[in-house]
């Protein structure tokens, strides 16, 4: 078992989709190249969406044209359907995700489709970003828990895994949308899509709702995993699902991941910088559970 | 593997011996009292040690002496040697524990003996408990990292703790004093102490430093343990530690070990209760890190 962990910062598009603020694409590349600066190998950058639905992500376009060069990073966008990929694609993305949610509420309220239209134009979207050379990862949100229908029942989460497999997505990304999932969940739903399709195609997104995320990391990692999505300073959240707080903090994952012996090549103090800046641009304090500690030590 | 977990709510020694405010007895029996009615099954009541070293435990035998009766609750005292023993045992005491912290520095810093002291007292006064009749457990402190020392060879905690077995212990406690352990650690050593003595006379004790906490009691519960130190609303940590933060939150552990489909007994509403008589008695806020989410529930 390989001891790298691949984090994927997610604070560009999930940290700040949900800011009432508009933050103008200069500011978001100021992040974005303080992220690469950090040594994070993987940026989420933006959502290719309606700029009604979501007006933050309305220069999605001219921020992907603006990225940072580096080999060293993968960056990625959200691309909802194939208008949204069509848009990614011109800007030049190698990367797309698409996000499946497991319940028909869910879908039906924040995209305003059930269950199995969302899953045809996730695996359309998927199929056809395979036929561009794109790299397609796919999101099964509310994997464990959906605000409005409760517990999700692992094996419909599976049936929805394997859509999106056989649609051609290179990952999965089981996500904990509203930071309900506990340990046990965890090991035997991501334990069971790791058997299935291997560590390498199975990555996981946690948010700290009840301060659970790290012991769902660890989960994760004796499942096999080794690849998180994390937010800078547990920035963001899901802005259709009450009740939901932050993604786990990068700098916690980070920290957390290094003193169990793994390695994520990312700079604990530059992403601190990244903390303060993107602290700077929503214009309140961020910082996961380490802050305190990581100050205690400055 | 049974899946009951006994919560050993220390609140009222650990969380309160480092208040500069010197809280009365009448208050902490409220406080105690207050547990019982949320069912914590056990609880370290006091300290007799030094009414000198630490002020705040000096009514330990006034205390004991009219802890509520209740046949459900096994109540527990530290004594730091026989003197301790012996006043725990005219108080009444059932059962009582030893601290042996695992570095020599610490023990110098805080109980003016080496290592080899320390083991030697911590044995005589298991053996002397056992000749009693009590009940005896030992505390391995400092069992991963030590403020003074930094790491601590797993070996060594073994060594330590295989002492206190051939003494007599009924109960080895692995307690990461200052919140510095991963679960990578926690499975190795914890495991290795569940390998030898069984899961029954192994419990763990962790604290929340960096928010490792609940993945550490995770990682203890696949290991096989099912007793975990815990202190209200998170008070409390080590007075001669520097850099310690609180122990890890009753409340956390509750709601964590019982999302994770095992059972502690314990009425989260009623535990609130208790959070808030602490939170009277210390003049400041406590709570978890479950707090913001239990709150958003009422």
């Amino acid at each position: 078992m390989t001891q790298a962990v691949i984090i994927n910062e997610v604070g560009a598009r999930d940290g700040l989709q949900n800011q009432h603020a508009r933050i103008d694409v200069d500011a978001k590349l100021e992040l974005i190249t303080a992220f690469v600066a950090a040594g994070l190998p993987a940026i989420e950058a933006t959502s290719f969406v309606s700029p009604k639905a979501v007006p933050q992500m309305a220069d999605a376009d001219v921020l992907c044209s603006r990225l940072p060069a580096s080999g060293k990073v993968q960056y990625s966008a959200l691309t909802p359907n194939l208008r949204g990929l069509e848009r990614a694609r011109a800007a030049g993305m190698r990367e797309i995700a698409v996000v499946l949610s497991a319940t028909d509420t869910m879908n039906l309220r924040n995209i305003n489709m059930d269950l199995a239209a969302s899953t045809a134009v996730c695996s359309e979207t998927i199929r056809m970003a395979k036929e561009y050379g794109m790299r397609g990862k796919a999101y099964v949100a509310v994997a464990f828990e959906c605000p409005y229908e409760g517990q999700v029942p692992a094996p419909r989460v599976l049936e929805l895994c394997e859509a999106m497999i056989t649609a051609g997505a290179d990952e999965i990304v089981i996500a904990d949308t509203i930071g309900a999932a506990n340990p046990a969940q965890v090991k035997t739903l991501v334990g069971e899509c790791v058997r299935r399709y291997g560590a390498q195609r199975v990555s996981a997104h946690f948010h700290d709702t009840r301060g659970f995320a790290l012991a769902n990391v660890w989960a994760s990692l004796e499942a096999g995993v080794r690849k998180f999505d994390t937010s800078i300073g547990g920035l963001g959240g899901c802005p259709f699902a009450p009740g939901a707080a932050g993604n786990v903090a990068t700098e916690d994952v980070v920290l957390f991941v290094e003193q169990c012996g793994l390695t994520t090549g990312v700079d604990i103090v530059k992403l601190r910088l990244a903390v303060k800046i993107a602290e700077r641009l929503v214009g309140q304090a961020l910082g996961g559970r380490t802050s305190r500690w990581l100050r205690s030590r400055d």
